[in-house]
């Protein structure tokens, strides 16, 4: 029985995955890539990182699917995935330190006002503006798991006052942690920078909207780090061009690579990253995951398992 | 007797360091501007803020001079300036503080290649950069005093390997702490982005020059968050143009405000701010200055007392 590599990779991706992949495999495993001749039967563990719709339901005797990256919305909304398996979200401590960093560059670039002086620059215009200090300007972070909880620790280190909003309750040391409608509500009204790192799910989808953008302060940050879903661009667009989001900051988009002609590329109050906020590092995630493989083997339950009730 | 203030400062500025001024001013101490009439023979303690060459060496009977700003050097420029007096320079947190959060800003900027990005965005290019974490970005602080040191402290704080420069030995937990011109060479081997915090000295002027940046990595960057006496500025152009340096943050400028037409307006390996990094904020400075005057008046040693043999 094999383990099998499948995803949305092109051949560098593959070999390094596998290099990797290959120095931590238990022995008696075999690994077989989906680029590979294999025999779909014999596939019992998938490790997947993205893969085509359909990919996963051709191995009839799959018992664990490990995704080898933390967002499985993509996976999720495959209407051919056999939905009695168990399904591990990757959970990797490097990629969370690389979304605190990524996190942490786009709320100091908001912070310290560096698009408005950039828009200065080339003007050629000389001028200072009123400069808060990180304890005069809330916060908000929207998603307290894995990686908002990091976030939200990181920012209130440093002095800014952070409310964290989760779907269920929880505890952040250091963090006004919230929840529900009335805790979006209050963590909305107090965010001059907004922070979004919940999963996107069916409840999620298009939370980025002009309801959510009119109870901000005006002229707040918007910083969307976790799915393209989440925002609806025309709001977005329109929120800019009033002033009521002052400049936004996005990895994610809802087609990526994000379209040439598409009108985020030019405005001058958005900031576009291509999806760099936080890769999957073979090179740690891959120990990883054949960790959580073997507790499965093992007949231990594994981390992170998806809850597909709640979609994450 | 009375105390003065005088500066380079405009109406506004003086309406606002008066009211703040005289919140504090203890009792039986006389406050006087010097856009006001005022008896220059009666004054003993004089609060400036980059006043003209010349102002001072008016006051005949000046015995204490209190800088309102944490630099001294155009103040020591003055050929006119009496030898002997006491200088102490502005220690205030708050403007602490906000040197930290720039010099955060600059350094999250660069360590997460923003500045690549944007370029990437005017040209519509969607192109993933490898990203190291901030273990693996070390970064060099030149100048390990009251600024410098919090610096160093936040950014080893955030996980990145720091290295710190100061003229004579200084600790500073969790910082590797060099000093002299071996220790000068150590640090810009490694730096991968280096932070200038030195005091501007006869010795210090044009530091950051060719030579220096030969000595780092290729592709590294710099902020200046100093004096722009620091900086040869034909230097970093040709740096930037060779690819010797990657990208610049530069917050001060040898003639501010930058003069119209100056090539750092519109190169794109230059982010020009407005020497915005900390101002003196009268509503915390003017209670420290004038505790640091009643301790003079007191007859103990007023704080941050300038030494004119080192120049600051």
């Amino acid at each position: 029985m094999a383990i099998l590599l499948t995803g949305n990779l092109d051949a560098e991706d593959y070999a390094d995955w596998r290099r990797h992949l290959l120095a931590h495999l238990p022995a008696g495993e075999t690994l077989v890539l989906a680029t590979e001749d294999y025999d779909p039967e014999a596939v019992e563990i998938a490790l997947v990182a993205n893969p085509p719709h359909g990919t996963v339901a051709r191995h009839p005797n799959l018992r664990f699917i490990q995704s080898l990256w933390a967002g499985v919305d993509k996976l999720l909304s495959d209407p051919t995935l056999p939905r009695h398996l168990p399904i591990a979200r990757l959970i990797d401590p490097s990629m969370t330190q690389a979304m605190v960093e990524c996190a942490l560059a786009a709320v100091m670039l908001l912070h310290r006002q560096l698009p408005a002086y950039a828009a200065q620059q080339a003007r050629g215009e000389w001028r200072q503006l009123a400069q808060p200090l990180t304890a005069q300007r809330p916060v908000g972070v929207l998603g307290l798991g894995e990686l908002g909880s990091a976030v939200a620790r990181t920012l209130a280190g440093l002095g800014f006052p952070v409310s964290g909003w989760s779907r269920s309750p929880r505890a952040v040391a250091g963090v006004n942690c919230l929840s529900g409608a009335d805790g979006m509500r209050t963590l909305l009204e107090g965010a001059e920078i907004l922070v979004n790192l919940v999963p996107l799910t069916p409840d999620t989808e298009g939370l980025l909207c002009r309801a959510t953008f009119e109870r901000m302060p005006r002229g707040a940050g918007l910083v969307n780090l976790a799915r393209g879903g989440h925002l609806v661009e025309a709001d977005l667009l329109a929120a800019l061009d009033s002033g009521r989001i002052g400049h936004a900051v996005l990895d994610v988009f809802r087609q990526e690579p994000l379209p040439a002609g598409h009108p985020f590329w030019h405005n001058p109050r958005i900031t576009v990253l291509p999806h760099v906020a936080a890769y999957s590092e073979p090179s740690t995630a891959a120990r990883i995951a054949l960790e959580n493989v073997a507790a499965f083997r093992a007949g231990r339950t594994p981390d992170a398992l998806v809850d597909p009730g709640r979609g994450y």
